[in-house]
């Protein structure tokens, strides 16, 4: 339907400061007046509608258990791979499969924390906007270009733009501390099962593990994109001030 | 009752390799001679009755939405403090008033990953071996000693063995990339929603952050963790052939 709901008071103010156009809020009526004074603090909200509802509604409109929150009704952003800017230095993220929707907002949490300028989802299972997703992120999910897209244009976005792909694979011999992340990269994580499919091979990616001691064997797949990110931005920021800069 | 259950093949398999003692395991009475064949290339599991379920049964003891795999019964392992050997370059991974199991499983199977020595977990709000926490670690948290404590027990254990705590909080001014993990080191990690207690502040440790970009603002606890181990892992590793070892 192209439209989304978000759930809770923080998600929604972030999704509003990142241009996310709201369609409809949904607060407690004993809320009513403080949602107001919160939401008129909001650029661009002058024309959003704010409904009071009795707590049984609300629990309705919520998602999950919750019910003593904010729900918000926006329009899914929609962004062209050929309209990312992505800076003087190219950091993407690239998920391949996922399939948890708390998988891909916990990453993407990471990855605005990180400074990486789009988050590819090859061949998406799961809405990129489901309300798990959005939690996970808690709202980070709007303040980064999040795109789903096939295996073939992502790739082809990535080489048009000289950004080399680093596929995060356990049987890798090239361990992540010894790649040069300092370029433009892309980090690609493949699905919480069956890792990175084959289409991700091709002679301009590089693949690297991330080392484990036995018997662990994987890492989950947020924990293994946060480790990468990290190092990326870690590996950008020496030697200079400023680096990932506001903190 | 100081007895719990292990969901899982994989899960149940780690925890014999790493000595837990079980007392009892189901199979789906279909798997039951493939059961026996592999349960009897376990060391120490030549007593250990194997009860075939059908499908109804199994669906009972099994927890969550499963059934089709195998559960175990097990004695809950008893670790004292001062019997843990944590080798010659010690790190520690101390847990705070973490109140999700699936967080605690996430960031044993990282400990276990990145080789830290034991998991001290400080006034634990839920079972530390809770069928979830199990889950999450995918057996790792049997592959490592995992201590419910207090703080004042975890702060003498880490003081008498020279071992500096690093509080990880998102207001400290020292950044995680600016911290010298070579050294003995415990990395702690506080409540997911109020963080570390002023009961960790003291003159011995050091607090440190991990650098973000606005709007994020905090990192889940796993994620945090993860990042953080995995930054002594690689300050421990660089320059030296082998590190974390055996991959």
């Amino acid at each position: 339907t192209g439209r989304m709901l978000i759930d809770g008071q923080h998600e929604i103010a972030v999704a509003s400061a990142s241009g996310i156009r709201l369609q409809r809020l949904f607060v407690p009526a004993e809320q009513l007046a403080a949602a107001e004074t919160v939401v008129r603090s909001w650029a661009g909200s002058e024309l959003l509608e704010i409904q009071p509802l009795l707590g049984r509604a609300m629990e309705r409109v919520a998602y999950g258990q919750r019910g003593k929150g904010w729900v918000a009704v926006a329009e899914q952003p929609r962004v062209r791979l050929d309209g990312i800017d992505l800076g003087p230095e190219p950091l993407v993220l690239v998920l391949d499969r996922i399939e948890k929707p708390g998988n891909i907002g916990a990453c993407a949490r990471t990855a605005v924390a990180c400074g990486v300028g789009a988050v590819l989802v090859t061949d998406p299972i799961c809405d990129v906007f489901n309300p798990n997703a959005v939690r996970a992120s808690r709202g980070a999910i709007f303040a980064v270009p999040i795109v789903p897209t096939t295996v073939a244009e992502a790739a082809s976005f990535l080489a048009q733009r000289g950004i080399v792909p680093h596929c995060a694979r356990v049987e890798a011999p090239l361990g992540l501390w010894e790649c040069d992340l300092r370029q433009p990269v892309a980090i690609c994580i493949g699905n919480e099962t069956r890792g990175l499919g084959d289409r991700w091979r091709d002679a301009r990616a590089i693949d690297y593990c991330i080392p484990m001691r036995p018997p662990v064997d994987s890492l989950n797949a947020s924990i293994t994109a946060a480790v990468s990110l990290y190092e990326c931005a870690r590996q950008r920021q020496v030697g200079r001030s400023g680096g990932l800069g506001v903190r």
